[in-house]
């Protein structure tokens, strides 16, 4: 019988005690992105987001809004009532809320009792995505918002994808900062047996957390290899995973001819913005955007990409979801070893757990 | 972000803790109703009720029999096992049961042991209904079984429907008792929009909570015209609500022309019993008899208001459904805030709550 | 109501409280089947044994092996791997494990880390039966074994099957050693209705707890007087059903003409091993090996009575999936009244208890 050493197994019990998971507290002073901008209309849409059941729709002027389903007379889900102008009508008693969560009606009385309301999430829309605030709302400073600038720029093209991930977000964050997992996971889809091998530097400040690897030279595969054309065996991949915040982490790629000088040769380049928005301990509302810098008019590679790059994230998800199941079975043995590359993953876990520390230390946003 | 206000909100926790919900212990000191008579046969009847796992079947002699559907041997459900006469025969190592509990016969000994037996359920059968009493056998008094007396009468003519309802009872009640979700839930259905905004008396008793709604002049909906043949739109509609017991509630109805004396045209009467018996915390046998006093002879009144009813009854079994899933996840900071038209429910569910502190206090049932 | 009487019931669950039941800790100082010899091969085969998940191969040489199907890096389940050559490598960043459950290559790194690994199971194999041991490997000592040595006999031919039965094992042992459920659970298999009258003795010693049943002179079942030509209402049948071990129970019958003496006819004996390995609290994996010590030769017979027996032996998985889901629900007024043919089966219990007590205050195997 094989076993960790002993003086392994407990290091790394101490040490996970510092470092977030699954059943660490959400992280309230963040923003999360709640729903893509083009799922916010005027149907109701009903959504769990940080364990909280939200309904939401657009206002006849635009504003996407979002409130806790959950009327406040006798818990009914207010998403199975009816948008009615900018006002949603409870579906049990008739309760009437305007877009600031107040109730303005109750049918059964001539006056509408004063006082009565259901929390709003204050929002804000960025390009593909609308971002909601859960912490204390005199804290929503929308400065604070990951900025994902060039997804409002005409130099990127992008598609957009969406996972309901059966995993919790710590373990996709995790997955993201170590992409040595591309060489095994992914071995059939856009992973080289190379990459878990190749040399990579990593950076930490300010709740940031990246890593960059270089896999020069290699062979790309068809997903990158076809629309750049860089079909031989010299060519140039340099990746960046940055962890951004709690609810986003951008995946950087360029690629090039390593046989010749960047500077005379075009630098294809591709970026994604994963997006996990926590929706209960063990599931995951896992918002893709990619986009890139060239064949911007050729919506064909829009297609290829998108649909290469499906596959590849289907075989993050199945691990994820495979975790999940080993994670959520209390097991007060449990050990996880860390290794060198885990460096910039276990950073990330920390600062996360010393976030959500804080998060349960203020005072309720309910209040 | 909106919310109610902060002493709404406590006052209205402070509220619930008096009031009975969907945790509140099982009221054992009552009759509720177990099965339709006509459930209750020859063939094993499997059912939990109160939380308890009941057998039923009847007596060559046409009594209806309860008990609990574990053998005392090794706790195999009886309801897997034969009816042998007025015996039943554990589908195991074949203990037999005489209908009063008592084992009679361990077919592996030559002698029966003494004293072994399973705990049975008195019953009274009542019209179409069979009661059942589940405190302390010595307090099972007939005379408190709630009256029904009219299905026994040949001046009315009924229809029976059950759902198998996946929420608790107690929400039924508070279902029941305000009829103001009649213009929101069943808007499609018998509902009219006039229905919450009426005026209504209340008024409570020794246990019973009544509240009747006069809607005058009104426009009767299909279920309600058609049979009565008042299309126009100064009908009365006169309802009464009427909690009697934990499992009774009865619906009763008088339709007639507001413009005529009542005196000197035809009132047409309703009444509907919803039977809420408790099967689970969180799920309910609801047993629904609908009766009318007027085209007593006419098959095709009794067909088209049973299936307009159903269509109605379905709304509330959702309505009720959605609520359960909100009212079953723990959530400390739940609130319900009440409004005027609560005032019977309130009350009611006040008067429940009591109840079944008693229930707890008094000695256990199986003593 | 009729209940069982007080002291009965008292005396019931004093008595339950020294035996064991599905709420037992698993008795980790046994060997356990944890699969077929023929399910191990070159395909990673994943099972949770004693509630500890699994993954099984078989070497290039052919030696079983068992770890536990959980990578020391980050818990992936290392079934979701691939097997190369005699090692696992992780599915999700690559590490590789030896036989023995050591890491001896981290893909990301150059050096290997010392002391990183899995726990592995010792496993032994014999005849078609690969056993596990569970407790602390140093006391992995083969003698212990539970002897099935006919099984590796050419006098005797076999034929296996599996359950994955959703009950506990302790409910299949005590099924197995009381056999008078024969005219109840299997009376239009296997059964008469004499079986459960018929005289029977008991002896236990050092564990084995046997019990054998006379039913002379009988009719034979199909499955038993088509094979041996007993058509007729004499026949003898001698059926001995011993617990040998947590992990085996054997049940062996020998038929023959009652009206004969034994000495001057033919005795026909069938063996069939009953192998209940815990899966968790409330599944066990049910391994069944049914040999015969006649017609050899004839595979039709072979064919015959596994259909035969398979029948009735889904009849006991049937009645141990209703008890457990009796059993499964916490319920403190739980009583078992024992009767006198629960004398084996009692004391088999208690055995349990007294074993699963020892378990949990042996050291951890994890150690």
């Amino acid at each position: 019988m094989s076993m960790p050493q002993v003086s392994l197994r407990m290091a790394s019990q101490k040490a996970m005690r510092q470092m977030a998971d699954r059943n660490s507290p959400f992280i309230l002073d963040e923003w999360y992105v709640v729903a893509f901008a083009n799922e916010v209309g005027r149907a109701l849409l009903k959504r769990t987001v940080l364990g909280l059941k939200l309904v939401m729709f657009r206002t006849q002027d635009g504003a996407p809004i979002a409130m806790e389903d959950r009327c406040a007379h006798r818990s009914y889900p207010l998403s199975a009532g009816t948008l009615s102008g900018d006002t949603i009508v409870c579906g049990y008693h008739g309760l009437r809320y305007d877009r600031a969560g107040n109730c303005i009606e109750v049918p059964s009385q001539q006056h509408c009792p004063k006082g009565i309301g259901v929390r709003t999430i204050p929002l804000i829309e960025r390009g593909p995505f609308v971002w909601g605030w859960f912490g204390e709302s005199s804290k929503a400073d929308p400065l604070r918002i990951p900025t994902t600038s060039w997804l409002e720029n005409g130099a990127w093209v992008s598609s957009q994808d969406y996972f309901d991930l059966p995993g919790n977000y710590v373990s996709l964050h995790e997955n993201l900062l170590d992409l040595t997992h591309l060489s095994f996971v992914h071995a059939q889809s856009f992973g080289t047996p190379d990459y878990a091998r190749a040399p990579y530097e990593v950076e930490s400040k300010g709740g940031c957390f990246r890593i960059t690897r270089s896999v020069v030279p290699t062979r790309l595969p068809p997903v990158w290899a076809q629309p750049t054309g860089l079909h031989h065996d010299h060519a140039a991949r340099i990746t960046t995973s940055e962890f951004r915040a709690p609810g986003l982490h951008v995946v950087s790629a360029r690629f090039y001819d390593a046989n010749l000088p960047v500077s005379s040769q075009p630098v294809y380049e591709i970026r994604t913005c994963h997006v996990p928005t926590p929706q209960t301990q063990g599931s995951t509302h896992y918002f893709i955007v990619h986009s890139r810098d060239f064949a911007l008019q050729d919506s064909s590679v829009t297609e290829f990409m998108r649909e290469q790059l499906m596959i590849a994230f289907r075989e993050d998800v199945e691990v994820l979801s495979r975790l999940e199941d080993v994670l959520a079975r209390p097991d007060p043995e449990r050990y996880e070893i860390s290794i060198a590359s885990d460096g910039p993953a276990v950073a990330m876990r920390r600062y996360l757990f010393v976030r959500a520390q804080a998060s349960i230390a203020s005072p309720s946003p309910v209040g």
